[in-house]
């Protein structure tokens, strides 16, 4: 399989970097990015790829081309959607597909419209870990879920410049974990949404409208409550645990360790801590995430992460937006 | 140190008992209950009780008492801490003081006015687990707090009638984590509650007015988070366990167990679960809240759970429950 | 039933406590130490004790004294073995019985031949730890045992007077662990021993003839390998663990801690170490111990830790002892 | 630097696949095998191999590969080395050199002649776990190493056909362990070895002259004492574990684990069993030993592995195997 990718940033060039060592179905064909130079190029090379280019026609227009992987900033993405499923090419797209809810929505409709695969790329999902919870879950090794509680914390809060350009914590950090407490629920949808959130971090943040602390409650149509905490600032690395609440029994995960050694001395008992990076965490998830897309395409089956998927994250932020705002729980039907 | 106990069930029996093996110093002179009987009367006096009696007078009068031990029925806390005071004995009373805000602001002015110790009986904060949490937090371990997560989960519901007069899942069950919020947090104090629940382990509970599964957010006047979850029924056991995150680390616990043992075989890795029953858990709580309760006594120093300790909990527990009813965050001073 | 504790030191009195507390159905009649003062007989009033003396005779003509708790010198147990079970009384003896193995036979057979019971006092197989690895093997949970490991550490060297009558780290130290390797092989019984010795913490562990930095590789009758490693000095705590492995698994334990608080900071995750005194970790084992002891007598079972499972770790000792000295295996036939 | 690989079998392809992957400084011109046919080729041309021969010297006579990697049968390692050397070529070799002490000294004795690299394939050395156990001893962490333990256990007997032509467990299997033991004692030398061996698993690995179940006690120069124990057969996974006992504190590790996930049910609290296969839990390793080897050729340093590394080990299996035949602690100058 031919593919395109949009988009030659940081995570692109990821995707790129994967599908050479990991994904040998598919054959890179364009990467298209309009600062594309020739540091960028020569990466690329590497990685296998034929051509670049400044100009993502190159690849819409491609008839060769069948998937196209959407790497490009999120005000794009709707767009390259529309474009892509229009041009009959399956659709890996970043998250989020947009913070505006109608483009959201069209982008979907578009892409069901002309019959072409899209995922989202909540990688998350794919995370061994998280995965690996999801399975317990799904096996009813738990029973009837009942809480949900979910943990992400980043080791460092963004540049400044970027939190005011994010549209905020829950559009920008807690999107994944909104994405993850639907993974985890089990089919159940969230109807209220109420958050809470704190600037304890940097001031800096809660000048630019947003908060580095935030909590919030979410209640699910079958009853299911879940939490979710996200911190700007974990001093000890990476954060990113969850557990699932049941009838029959509790599962959860703990962080991933670079290593297992534990040392006893004079004082204490002492081990690593979790990755510091979040490429290291979630290293195998962003490779998994592709090869799932691959055999969606190639078996015809519905991608792991739907559209829909990638439009309920985007109203449960809005609710959260919404609730913090007004100090009051939100309905997801009041945003939607 | 001669002390009466008021109240010869569960707790005042536990208390008796404990006191005999591990409070050398105090000495139980008399132990009052109104359904005093022969079998009461025999396990009491191998704890080396003196006398007992139906009558609680017999304690509050007698000179040679100096120290009481309320663990009589809720609604008749208040009523013996005042007149305990008023004969100036010191006090320690089980939780809660009363469910009418009133009553306990009187027991507490009451016991102040009259100069003696009270202490409530929020014996989770003497926890081994929870107070070693406790004091990473007091030595600045993890810097400045930021978020708080309590889970605090019973192996089975309680029976269905004690549901209908136990004043709700808020005040019979989650008033321990109320306090363990606070005894966290280190001295700021909740502002706000946001409260959601449901009926998810027995219909009977919501049939009773009562939700079985409840998560609380609790804003504080610092800025601080916390969320606590309570499930009425965890099959895997008595589940207790707290962390808290600041500026510079996390700290958290783990449940005992009753051994360390760890067997692998071809299907999986297996250790034992913990505790389900409360009084195996808090063993060793029950023991140290006495002897400090005896320190703050002979030493006169405060108690380490104050009245004011006392009622905290009780404005948290209203302040929930009128949030679980009206949907809406509630704040403190509303309830006040 | 009553009974009657020779010796009165360390050992003696938290025998004396532990029935106190734990043991209701035993009454201690008299407890015979010749050293006896007035600070251990306060002590012991407290414990319930009705008679202190100084001549053991007062026990063991006792005619109402059921059964004997010989907790004096190591020299001594022997002989007070073979007084006791002449006058008819149950024996439970700390270990080991003696270093000469014609006396340790003798006093068995005289037990044998009275008719009493006779228990050893090797704590440590009622460690909730060890006892919990001892039921997954005896309960077939790793099939056919294969491999057996034991750890055993000290926090710190005994003084240097008390290793120049020790009779040998074997002896003293490893003797506990020979007979938790026989506890854990289920019935086999050991036929070889190799022994290596260093002196890595103290020369004057060496000056005194003896090593502080011992390993000993035990081969049993059905093809079992064991090996136990004993060090005089862990800076970290009282390490004792051990591990069987079988043809349809592996069970193994850790040490207890005294919380199961977890630090994460920017450096590392820290956890508590392990007690640092064996009175802290092995508490319940001196109760449990008693209570089967009891049981036995009351229930006219055979003890669980019998006269001849006091006398094989003796033969190991013995058999380590000549190993490290010839530096060659030593078979267990070779010192019987 | 252009390399070549001798032996396109199971561990030359994962060479080949892992410098295409993580080592982008290397450049694999050459594979040669007796056996090489088309499927080889197509995977080694894949991991973007130039040629593909039947013929060794087509790599050893070309003067454009500057390092080899010996990836043959054992049978040819130390011919390989000599020519490598003699066309001065930087040599990567596989474990073990050779079981004949001559042609291992000889191989050694001609790479050092020649002046070039010689790496041996000791891939444990570079797995992050025992890695971090290393550093912790080198950083002085637990002072002055007294003991070690190494458990190295695997999941499944290899087939008859090979024990009989394996030289033996000591050879085959524990070498890995030998070299480990050397690796964590920081530069003390093995003086003596004790071995105990039984045929617990399979019978006809009796039959054929081995053991499957084998314990060995090491004694170091300095007083180190190290234990060995080797399973054929561990039912729950590849079983690798390090654990380094010194005067200021213990370090071990734990095995690796697919996930972290725990699950709590009603009966017990459950984890994944380690990794059954080598290559997933060593995968890491492969990568590191081949980068630690391009850099000692690239910046002209000492290779992590040397000769005399390679040396010691066979001496170690040398008199592991005479101890066991002969019953009795064997001294490595016995056999040198």
């Amino acid at each position: 399989m031919k593919a395109g990718i949009i988009g030659a940033g940081r995570i692109g060039k990821v995707h790129a970097k994967n599908i050479s060592m990991f994904v040998p179905e598919v054959e890179i064909k364009t990467v298209a990015d309009p600062f594309m130079n020739g540091e960028t190029e020569k990466y690329l090379r590497k990685c296998g790829v034929q051509n670049v280019t400044k100009n993502a026609e190159d690849i819409l227009q491609d008839e060769e081309i069948e998937a196209v992987l959407i790497c490009s900033s999120t005000d794009t993405h709707s767009r390259y959607i529309m474009e892509a499923a229009k041009a009959g090419k399956h659709i890996f797209c970043e998250k989020p597909i947009d913070y505006d809810l109608g483009k959201v929505r069209e982008a979907i409709r578009t892409a069901e419209d002309a019959g072409v695969k899209l995922q989202i790329g909540f990688c998350r999902r794919f995370d061994h870990n998280h995965r690996g919870v999801y399975h317990m879950v799904q096996d009813g090794r738990i029973g009837k879920v009942q809480m949900i509680k979910i943990s992400s914390r980043d080791p460092e809060p963004p540049a400044i410049e970027y939190v005011k350009v994010s549209g905020g914590i829950f559009y920008d950090m807690m999107i994944h974990d909104f994405d993850m407490a639907r993974f985890l629920a089990g089919g159940a949808e969230v109807t209220e949404v109420v958050a809470a959130g704190s600037v304890l971090i940097d001031p800096a943040i809660g000048e630019a409208g947003d908060v580095d602390t935030a909590v919030v409650m979410l209640k699910f149509d079958n009853g299911i409550i879940a939490t979710i905490d996200n911190s700007r600032k974990a001093v000890y690395g990476y954060d990113q645990r969850v557990e699932v609440f049941g009838s029959q029994g509790c599962v959860r995960n703990e962080n991933d360790v670079p290593n297992t050694v534990v040392l006893s001395d004079a004082v204490s008992t002492t081990c690593e801590n979790t990755y510091k990076v979040m490429w290291d965490r979630y290293t195998g998830a962003f490779v998994s995430e592709i090869q799932a897309f691959v055999e969606a395409v190639e078996k015809d089956k519905e991608t792991p992460v739907t559209g829909m998927d990638g439009l309920y994250p985007v109203l449960m932020a809005a609710a959260a937006t919404k609730s913090l705002k007004e100090g009051r729980p939100v309905k997801i039907e009041e945003v939607e």
